[in-house]
């Protein structure tokens, strides 16, 4: 019990120096790279940058301690912050101190709603998040990001969670943009893309390693960081115009309750709730293929209590909603984190870093920031898949376009909402009106096709009826009228035998609709089978009266109500 | 086209005069028969008495111009009118001018709604009120009309649409009971019950012939509205507290328009779409039935269509909401109406009635039309459903359970939308946690079953996974632990061939999945087989890379498979 709320338990005990020194190496190169994103990210939450730091400190520790993921680096992520930003300025006015509580009180939320389910073993609920929803969303969310950056880029203001909220905010500023802050934003977005794209390469040309050579390429921020800090520094650009993170309060984060009243707590619901989903869908699909890479397992309902332990102490530290990120993770990963005692020694770094080191951040431009967080969240944009759903399924597509306009348009939490219920919609529209096949024999098989796509033996007296659906409520009178349309389109039937295997469930409705076609059938002189009842479902119909009053039979195979009635 | 909205152009024409001899006297049956319920209705949904009448007008007339079903009866009904009750009195004092106008605006929204569906085709909708819903909402229902219809039967007031208010508003008032009223009351509702069960034996028994027995039966209503009329106006009950319909309005309604502000629009909108679902459900399931007696059959779009109107024009005849009822409907069957002009004709009794004589109305006890709702409505109360479906389907009895019990006590709107609500995320949550089977082959022929069921003949080597669901995104990651967990328990494994003779569908997720299976089973040197793909979904498969991805083969039937590694 305890080793399972604690998978800390289970590798501490084999814990030996060779784990020690691997973990203590990738920590301290986590701990350097993602400061700078952490600040940004903060940022674009609309709160004061350390609260970045302070989010990666405690909660990364309560993950190591209930984590199941080797190597999930847990602290603040693109997607969660800038859901996090609309949904705590739709509460309360950026920078004020009612804004800061309401972050504590998103994190704790957040938190509670995924221990919650972790406990009530309710990971599966995230399932209904299908795939294009979630790739569209991630695809928005890259561009409102991109555009939630442009104006510090340049130097001027916008605001905003939607895009048209972006672009009329930004507008109007246009001819006060700031040259020397446009030279350090789009400068450092050049060099960024660069080394992205040709790092690698041009270290392996001038001879380093393959393993270094990447690290260093990773390492493209942190190198812009410290440039652009000293520029700005040596020509106190700062008066010149150009925005800095100024002055960071040093020291470890406050411990804090916020005991808010019950309004704010009801209005935040909703959005923690998403942001519940959406972190967790991100941190465990990434969890599970990295483990997967090293023959490892995760617990999806413990990773939701080791996440939500984190947000819990997010809340309690000043910090804001936290879940696994994907780049500092994968940094994590590369550097050959081997434990989660890797993240521990992250966590360990970065709380020195804000103890000692706060005042080498003063200078840092902001514009710096934005371009790394550009950078990095235009990876999320993915066109191609875009056009691959819409070839594959056109339901599938009209559930990501819905969720990428509506996010664009109206913002993060109607795009989720929106594009689930058009999913979930869809899906009981297409269960609503099942296909259905009439079959006939492959000759010298005991195989059934569909009479229109195969050459088939098909009986003359009886029709084979293949349903592809469970029998439900929403497609009961469905199957009514299929089977009266086809006994009244072709007189010379006196049997209709549905083969049932693809049928896994008859739900009351459908057993109701089952007896009214067999009264039917009766009344004309037609008797009605059954063919490949499943066992769960052959249990449940004994448990009603329809066998006994069914006119025809329930035939084990197919097969045989065939050579009945060929 | 013309013939499609207006299905009174395929039977007009072969109009005849034994069909209108039949008609006729089935018209001014039902017209006698409907008066007592029609007034009783419009009392029940809080309405003046003569409502009920005029909602049985234009409305039937309309009907029987656009409606399909040969013998259906359109006017007020008993839950329609608690429904409509329950959502006017949410926006309005009852009794007041806007109640009345509300009522109107209610009908007008319904009657577009139901036109709407209708053109749009959208009569599947309906599909998604499952049985036990609907019968759930029916047994609740009855028994707040039962309960609401309590005060009036004692002479003493109670008001409030869900049992619990009821309960305390009628307490307070019980020392005030009135003894004659009580006395009608009670006497009509014996009576009544008596003549349900004793009349067709008592009046055979004195010779009386079966159709006529039969129809001296239901006439009970009418026979004690009459009687009790007469005591009331000879005793003049009605100076000693018997509360009576006193005062109607003599001649026609006027026509009318509500244009109320966009606000009382909006506040009606559920509950119309509400009203209007649970009346076409009704309406239609009862038309299908009687329609199949006499081997006819209706248009549900076309019905929408019909009642829409008939809805409309109750909106701008200073009516209420209306659909077919059950018993004007089982009444005008029974008489032998063969077409719908016996609606016209009855239309055309009920008018002559609101012209010329509702003075004779007045002495009418409103006791004595409790006593007929409350009898009427008692049917609808079915136990035996209840324990029936608990034995069933443990799923639908927590759906029917829960619009029972929001139904009392939240009252009928809450009850239908969590009951929906309920049966569609059960039937999700199903879905999601689709059930699997290892199957081996029956000897000696080529059907597979389960292996813990049946002695099957299994493979070593291969493992032959049926999966009993559709593979879509609630389901998808599900699959992926399914087959890990399966080649993780059992290492000799090196072939996985998923069945998917129940598969009717796979999405983009779960093809990400199959993706994702299909990589990491080559990983662990196993390869990904399927087979029995449906024509639907495997011209799917072709338009993605899958297929060409796939380590194993497709293969047409599973006994093929079986053959190649067993």
């Amino acid at each position: 019990m305890l080793k399972r709320y604690f998978p800390i338990l289970t590798w501490l005990p084999h814990y030996h120096r060779g784990l020690f020194s691997a973990d203590l190496l990738a920590g301290l190169i986590v701990t350097v790279m993602v400061i700078p994103q952490s600040l940004a990210y903060a940022l674009l939450a609309g709160l004061p940058a350390v609260v970045g730091l302070y989010a990666s400190i405690l909660p990364q520790l309560f993950y190591t301690l209930m984590g199941t993921s080797r190597t999930l680096a847990v602290g603040p992520v693109a997607i969660i912050a800038l859901m996090t930003g609309a949904a705590l300025s739709a509460v309360a006015e950026p920078g004020s101190a009612m804004y800061l509580e309401a972050a504590l009180v998103l994190s704790l939320l957040s938190g509670l709603i995924l221990v919650g389910m972790g406990i009530a073993r309710m990971g599966f609920f995230s399932n209904f998040l299908s795939h294009p929803v979630i790739s569209g969303f991630l695809t928005a969310s890259g561009i409102l990001i991109a555009a939630s950056q442009l104006g510090s880029l340049l130097g001027i203001q916008s605001s905003g969670f939607t895009l048209v909220e972006r672009v009329v905010t930004l507008a109007p500023n246009l001819m006060s943009i700031n040259v020397f802050t446009v030279v350090i934003g789009v400068g450092t977005l050049l060099f960024l893309v660069g080394m992205r794209r040709f790092g690698k390469r041009a270290f392996a040309k001038i001879g380093v390693p393959a393993g270094l050579a990447d690290l260093l390429t990773k390492a493209g921020p942190v190198f812009a960081v410290i440039v652009t800090t000293i520029v700005c520094w040596h020509w106190d650009l700062a008066s010149q115009g150009v925005a800095v993170v100024g002055d960071v309060p040093g020291g470890l984060p406050a411990f804090s309750f916020p005991l808010s009243d019950i309004t704010l707590w009801k209005a935040l619901f909703i959005p923690a709730l998403l942001i519940s989903l959406v972190g967790f869908v991100e941190s465990v699909s990434m969890g599970q293929m990295l483990a997967a890479k090293r023959r490892q397992r995760i617990s999806p309902n413990q990773e939701l209590v080791g996440l939500g332990a984190a947000n819990l102490a997010a809340g309690v530290t000043s910090g804001m909603p936290v879940t696994g990120g994907l780049s500092r993770t994968v940094i994590n990963f590369d550097a050959g984190a081997q434990t989660p005692a890797a993240g521990a020694f992250t966590a360990l770094g970065i709380a020195l870093v804000t103890l000692a080191f706060t005042g080498w951040l003063f200078y840092l431009p902001i514009a710096t920031l934005s371009a790394t967080i550009t950078v990095s969240i235009l990876t999320l944009v993915d066109i191609p898949m875009l056009l691959q759903t819409w070839r594959y399924s056109r339901s599938d597509f009209a559930a990501m376009a819905l969720t990428i306009v509506l996010t664009l348009v109206e913002g993060v939490e109607a795009g989720i909402i929106g594009g689930v219920t058009l999913s979930l919609a869809l899906f009981l529209y297409r269960t609503s009106r099942p296909h259905s096949a009439l079959v006939g024999r492959v000759p010298d098989t005991e195989h059934f096709r569909n009479i229109q796509r195969h050459d088939v033996q098909a009986p003359k007296s009886a029709a084979l009826l293949r349903i592809d659906e469970s029998l439900y409520f929403a497609n009961a009178r469905y199957l009514e009228d299929t089977v009266y349309n086809l006994v009244a389109s072709r007189p010379e039937i006196e049997h209709v035998v549905l083969i049932c295997s693809a049928v896994n469930l008859i739900d009351a409705s459908a057993l109701e609709s089952l007896d009214a076609i067999n009264a039917r059938l009766k009344d004309s002189n037609v008797k009605l089978h059954l063919s490949e009842v499943k066992g769960p479902v052959m249990d449940r119909l004994k448990q009603s009266d329809f066998l006994d009053a069914l006119t025809g039979r329930v035939f084990l195979s197919t097969y045989t109500a065939w050579r009945e009635f060929y």
